[in-house]
C-alpha cells in the first residue's frame, strides 16, 4: 500500500491545519539555484556565478491527513488556454483521490466561469470517467479565462460544500487561487486549496520545468521542419516560425536547440533590430547569399518595441501583443523587394496545433506525479500551495513565492549561449 | 529480371518516334466513367447516371525501347509549390533509368529557372544520392515557379545534350512541358518529354488521384483534431481550418470525411452564404446553442465572391485568393458580438506544414509506379504525355487530355452528399 | 436531407423483401476486372490479358425502405481479431442509424461469443457513446474466435428481438453470417443481416481493398525503417521483419513497394527456396558482400514447406502458422556462420502493434462509406450481403460470391512486378 | 561568439595538460545527490534520508584550450548497440569541432573493430555530411560490440595521427576508453579521450539520465498502448511488453508511469514470483476476474532466477539473458488453462522498434549539449572523462567515478513508490 501507509490513524487537531505550509514542516529538502532566483537551474556562463541554497518543501503524502476522505467534497477546474497536460493531471488527482477514499468528486466546467454560471453544471468525475482521457488533448472539463469574483467563487464553493479545490492554471489563476485561499481562511472555512501550474511558456519561478512544455517544445519540431524544408526547397527560401512565448523565450530556445535547423532565434529577453547594419535583415541577406536559405524562429512576446502597441486586454486581463511573427514575414519581404533580391517567404504559426496536443511521455510522467502530490498537500492540510519540480525534486511552494513576476531566459546563461552556437546567429543590436 | 525481359533488341526506326502516343499502339486498356469526364469515379447519385467507356493507354515496360541507354542524358525537373511525394518520385525515376543503363542523369535545380539561371548548376544524380530522400518532405532539387520561355528552355536542353526530360508539376507545369515537346518536335529533336502531375488538390482530369493528395488528408487529420479539441475544450468553442483547394475542394471534402469531427464544410464547388437565414452564420449559433461547439473546414478557393478580389497574380500566374479562412473567422467573431453571445473562434491555417511532410506509404507507393512508368514511357518513345491511375490502372495521356480544366467536385456526386451525412450540414443559400 | 431524399413513403411489401440482392435491382454499375477475378485490378504483365465484365450492385441508399426505423432493433458484432478501423466502422453505423431514426442499437460483446455468454451484457449504442471511438484502435466491442452455434445464435437474437444484425469479421465470420442469414430464412424471420468484410491482408475476392490494409502497410512502414536502420548500423546487418498475410502477401508486397528499403520480400503466392544456389540465403550473402546490408520482408504465410507443420487450429478454425520469420533468423545465423562471415540478424514481429493502431484517415474514409453503405443495404431489405469497394465503386455482393477462397497476389500481376522491380531480388527458385 | 570568448590566445604549457581533469580545476560546481549516490535525485521514501554534497566539474568551454585547432585529427566511435541520439551526438561534435576551426575529424566505422579492420575506411566528417543526418536513426558510422585490443587501438591512432577520440557507448566501451586514456599517457601520447555515455537504460552513475532514454519511454508509449489496446479488446486479455534494462528497471518504470495503463510493472531490482499466493499470475487472475483485462510491463533483466540461466555471452561481454518475456507468456497461458478461465494472452517484444527511432526534441537538446561539451573537454585538454547532466548541470566525470557498476532504481525510491500507486499493484513474494 504504498500510498497510505504514511498515514497515521488520528486526524490533526484544528491548531494542525495550517493554510500555507509551515517552516516547521520537516519533510524539508536542500536545493540549489545557480546564478538566481530568476533563472532557475539556468547556469551563468560566469565561471564564479553563484548559487543559492535553499529549503524547501518536499512534496508527497504526510503522515497525518488533515481531512476524513469520506467528508471531502473535491472539485478540479482548469483556467486560461489549453496547455498539453491538462487531462493528465485532471485523471491523477480523482485517481489519487478515490485512492484517498474520496467518493466525492466533480469538475467545474470552463473556469472559474462554471462557479457563477447557472448552465453549467457540475460534472461528476471518477476513475471510470478518467481513464483515458490522457489520451486526448485540451480538457475534459473545458477552459475559459476570466470568470466572477474572488467572494462570489468561495460562496459558490460553499453552497456546493466544496473542502478541496484544485486549480490548474498561470500565474492569474494562481494569484485567484491564493485569493480564494485567503478568502476561506477569512470566513473560517476548512479547505484546501492547492494548484497545479499550468504554463506552456515554462515561466513559473523556481521551477525547472511545467508541465506542458516538453510537448511544445517536440511538437514545434514538426513546424520547423515545415518551415527548413520549405525554405530549402524554395529558391531563396525564408521560413518563419512562431511560437508560444509571451514574456519567456523558452520554448523559441529549446525548440530551435533541438531542432538544429534553426538559423536565428529571437526572444522577449534580448532586444533586437530588424533593420540597420545589426538588424535581423541585414543577416538573412548574409545568409541567403551564402546558404540560400534560412530559418527564424520567433517567440510572439519577441520584439514588441518593433509592433504597434495595443491597449487591448483578454478576459484573463494579459495585454493582447502585437504580431511580431506577421511584422517579421511583411518587413522581410519588404526588405527583400528593396534590395532587389528575390526571396520567398513562409510563415507559420503552429501555435493552436501545439496547443492542443495530448502530453507526450514526459509530461505524462510529470502530470502523473503533480497530480499525485496536489492531492497530498490537500489531504495534509496544505493550502495556498501550488506543486512542482525544482532542482530534480518535486516539492511544494507557497503561491506567492513563484507568482510575483514570470521566469524569464537568462542571456547570460549558458543555455541561450548554447542555442546561439548552434544558430550561429551575431547580436542583432 | 521483371523490367527489361520486355525489351527487344532492336530500336524502332525513326517512323516509330511517334511522339504522342499514337492511336494504334496495341497496348489499351478499357476504363469506365461514371457521370461525365469531369468527375472521374465520382458516382453521380442519380441511380440511373450514364458512364463513359474509354480506351486508354496502359502504362508500363514496352517491347520495343526507342533509346539506346548509353546515349540518354536524363533531365528532372520539380515545378510549383511543394506536394508530398516529389522526392519519392525523383528517387524513383533515378532508379528506374539506372536499371535500364542510364549513366548521365541530371536534376534541374529550381524549376525551370534552372535553365536560364547561370549561377544553378545540374545536380547529378545517380541512386547513392537519392537512396534515401524519400524520407524527408520537399524536393531534393528545389521548386519555383515561373522561368525563360519555351524557347530558352529547348535552346538550353539542346546546348546540355538532354534527350528525356521528366517534368513534376501542376496544369501550368504542364502547358509548359507540352509547349516544350511541342517546340522539340518543331526543332526535330528526339526528346522525349514525360510528366507526372503534381497537384496536391487532386484536381487533374480523368486521374483517381494525384501523389500527395492522400498525405495530405491524413495530415489535414491533426489540424481538424486540434480545432476540434480547441473548440470543445472552449466555451462556445469554434475551430475554423483552412485547407488547400483553390479550385476544387477533394482535400477538405475527404478530410472532412476522414475527420468525423467537422460540422461546416465548404468548397469552391457548392455556393454558400455567410449571412441570411440560411447562411453559415446563422447555423453556427444553431450548433453553439445545440452542442455547445463547432468545426469549420474551408478550402481556400471556396466562396470567393465573399472575399475582396485582388487582380494580383503570382510567378505560375495563379491568380492570388482572397483569404476565405481569415474572412469566416472575421465575420464569426462579428456576428456573435453582434447578436450578444459569446464565442471563442480559432482559426488555423495548416498549409506548409502539410505540404512539406514526407509522403505516406500509400502516396510512397503511388509515387513509386508513376515514377517507374514515366520511364518506361520515354524509352518507348512517347512524348508529350504523363502518367497516372485511372479507374484502379496506371495510364499513359497526352497531356492536352488532362489540362483543359481542374477537376472538380461534383456536387451531385455520392461522395459529396456522403460528406453532407457525416457533417449534417444543410444547404448555405 | 442527403441521405433520406431517396427513401419514399411506402414500405416494400413482403414480396419485396428479398433478401439476397436480386438482379432486377435496376440500380446496376458495371465493373472491370482485369485478369481473373481474383486478382481484382491486378493488371496482368501479358499485355493482351483479358478482362471481364460484371454488373454489379451499386450501394447507396435507396428510394424505398423495408423497415420502419421504430421497429428497428439493430446489434452490431465483431468478430475475429483485430483491424484498424473496427471502431470507424461501428461509429458509422450507429450514426448512420441514428439518422434513419432507429433508437434501439446495441454492441454484443467478444464476438459471437457475445450471444451466448450470460455473463456479457449488450452495450447499448448511441452517438453519445461513439462519437470519439474512432481516435483510438481495438474494437469498443471486444473481438473473440468461435462462438456458439448457428442456431443458438438466430435463438438468441430472436428472445433479443434484433432485426438487423451488422457482422464485421473476415471469411470465417461472413460464412456464419450468411448461415445466420440462411436460417433467419428457414424461421421466416425479417431479419437483415449484413457483413462488413475486416481482413486486414486485404484478402477478400473482388474488392479493390478492405479496411485497415491501409493502416497496416502505413504502420509497417515503421517496423521496415527499423530494420532498415538496424541493419544497416550494423556490420553485416540483416534486419528481418514479418508482416501479416496468412494466405494472401499483399501488405508484404505493398509495405515492401512502399519502403523502398527492403532487398527481398516474400509472399505465400511465391515459393522459394532458403538454401541451395538460388536460395535466399545465398542472395542474402551476395547482398552483404555487396551491400554490406540486407532487409528481408516476409509473410507470415509465406514458405510454409519450409517450416514444421502443425497441425492444431485456433478458435476461429484457422491453421496455426509455423513461424516462417523466426525459421528465417535462425537458418540466416547458421547460414553466416557456417560459411564464416560474420552477420549480425534482427528480427521485428510488429503485428500487434499494427493491428492495435486506428485507422488512418484513408481507411478512415473507407470505413464511413462501409458503414454508411451497411446501414443502407440493410434498410432496403438486404440481407445475406457484405459491402465493398470494386473497380472504385461502392458495392453490395451476395456474401457467398467474395469467400469462396481468398483473393492472392498474382505472380503475374503488373504490381508484383514492380515490387520485384523495386527490391531487384531474383527468382528463389 | 558564444564559443571562443573564453578561449585566450595562448596554449597552456605541457604541465598543464592534465589528463583526468584535476581537483584544482576551478570551475567547480555544487550538486546535491540525495539518498545515496547509486539512486541520483531518486528521492528516498523515508522522510529523514539523507544527502550527499558533492563538488563537481562544469562542463564547457574553458578560457585555455590545449589544442591548436589546425593540428587536430579528431576522430569519432560508436559502439555497442543503438540508441536514439547517436547521429545527433555526432553531428554535433562534428559541428562544434569546426566551429573550433578544425579540419580533419574522421569516424571510425563499425566501432572499436574500425580500428583493426583494413576492409574499413575512416569516413571524413564534416557540417556538411552531418547536417541532417540527427533526422534518422541508427548510427552513420555504424556500430558494433568487441573490437582489437587496447594496444592495437592507440597502435593505430599513432598510425593514423589521431589525438581527439570521442567514444560513444556503454559502461564497456567507456572501460575501453578509459584504457585507451591510461595506454596514451604511457605512451606519452597527447591524445584527449573523451566519452559520452551511450545506454538507453538510463544505467549510469551519477547522472539525472542519458540520451535516448527519453525517446525509449516516449516510443515504448506505443508499444504498451497497442498491448493495452489488444488485452482490452479480448475476451480476457493480457499484453505483456517486454522493454529494455538489463540490470536496471527505468524504461519500465517510467514507461508504466508515463501510460497509466500498466497494471504490473516488473523490474530488475525488485524481485517477484510467478507463482505462490502473491505470485503476478495469481494477480493477474484477480485482475481478470475484476477488470477483464491486464497488461504486465516487464523488464528484460528482470526476473532472471526464473529463467534457465545460460552462461552465453555477446560480443560486448555481456551475459545473454534468458527470455523473461516469453517466459511470463509461456507461463501466463498455462497457469490460465490450467485453472480453466479462458485467457488470450497477446507479447510484444518493440525493442529494435525502439532503439533505431531518431531522437525526440527533448533527446535532441541533450544530445546537442554533450556534443558541445565533449568538444570543449577535448579542447581543455582533458582526457579519460565523460560528459553528462547531474543534478540539472551539464558536467564532465573522471570515467572511472561513474562506471564501477549500474545505476539502479532504488526500491525505496520516491519514484517506483509512485509507479507502484499507478499501477496498483502488490508485492509479488
Amino acid at each position: 500500500t504504498p500510498v497510505t501507509e504514511d498515514f497515521a490513524e488520528g486526524y490533526p487537531s484544528d491548531e494542525e491545519w495550517h493554510g500555507y505550509i509551515n517552516n516547521n514542516d520537516r519533510v524539508l529538502l536542500k536545493v540549489i539555484h545557480y546564478s538566481s532566483p530568476t533563472s532557475a537551474g539556468a547556469e551563468c556562463i560566469d565561471p564564479n556565478c553563484t548559487w543559492v541554497e535553499q529549503w524547501v518543501h518536499r512534496a508527497g503524502p504526510r503522515e497525518k491527513i488533515y481531512f476524513k476522505p469520506e467528508e471531502v467534497k473535491a472539485a478540479i477546474v482548469t483556467c486560461g488556454g489549453l496547455c498539453p497536460g491538462l487531462n493528465d493531471v485532471i485523471r491523477q488527482i480523482v485517481i489519487t483521490l478515490e485512492i484517498y477514499g474520496v467518493k466525492n468528486i466533480v469538475g467545474i466546467p470552463f473556469g472559474y466561469r462554471g462557479f457563477s454560471d447557472k448552465g453549467l453544471a457540475e460534472m461528476p468525475l471518477s476513475r471510470k470517467v478518467v481513464q483515458n482521457i490522457h489520451l486526448s488533448g485540451g480538457s475534459l472539463l473545458g477552459v475559459s479565462r476570466g470568470g466572477p469574483s474572488v467572494s462570489d467563487i468561495v460562496t459558490s464553493m460553499e453552497e456546493r460544500g466544496i473542502n478541496m479545490l484544485f486549480v490548474l492554471g498561470g500565474n492569474g489563476t494562481h494569484a485567484g487561487a491564493n485569493a480564494i485561499h485567503d478568502e476561506c481562511r477569512k470566513r473560517k472555512l476548512k479547505v484546501a486549496v492547492v494548484g497545479v501550474p499550468k504554463t506552456i511558456d515554462n515561466d513559473i519561478l523556481l521551477m525547472d520545468k511545467t508541465f506542458g512544455f516538453d510537448t511544445a517544445v517536440e511538437e514545434a519540431q514538426r513546424a520547423i521542419n515545415s518551415a527548413y524544408i520549405e525554405a530549402h526547397s524554395a529558391y531563396h527560401g525564408i521560413g518563419v516560425v512562431k511560437l508560444m512565448g509571451r514574456s519567456s523565450g523558452f520554448i523559441a530556445m529549446q525548440s530551435s536547440l533541438a531542432s538544429g535547423q534553426v538559423d536565428i532565434c529571437l526572444i522577449p529577453e534580448v532586444p533586437f533590430n530588424l533593420h540597420g547594419p545589426h538588424g535581423v535583415l541585414r543577416h538573412l541577406k548574409y545568409l541567403i547569399e551564402t546558404k540560400g536559405s534560412a530559418v527564424v524562429c520567433v517567440a510572439e512576446g519577441a520584439g514588441q518595441n518593433l509592433v504597434e502597441k495595443t491597449n487591448a486586454t483578454d478576459a484573463s486581463g494579459n495585454i493582447v501583443l502585437g504580431d511580431i511573427g506577421v511584422r517579421i514575414q511583411q518587413e522581410t519581404k519588404k526588405y527583400f523587394k528593396e534590395i532587389g533580391i528575390p526571396a520567398d517567404v513562409k510563415y507559420i504559426d503552429p501555435t493552436y496545433m501545439i496547443r492542443a496536443c495530448r502530453a507526450n511521455a514526459s509530461d505524462g510522467i510529470l502530470c502523473t506525479v503533480l497530480g499525485q502530490n496536489a492531492v497530498h498537500g490537500a489531504f495534509a492540510g496544505y493550502s495556498g500551495i501550488t506543486v512542482g519540480i525544482c532542482n530534480t525534486h518535486y516539492v511544494y511552494f507557497p503561491i506567492p513565492e513563484v507568482i510575483s513576476h514570470p521566469r524569464e531566459v537568462d542571456p547570460n546563461s549558458r543555455m541561450w549561449h548554447r542555442c546561439l552556437t548552434s544558430t550561429g546567429q551575431p547580436d542583432f543590436i
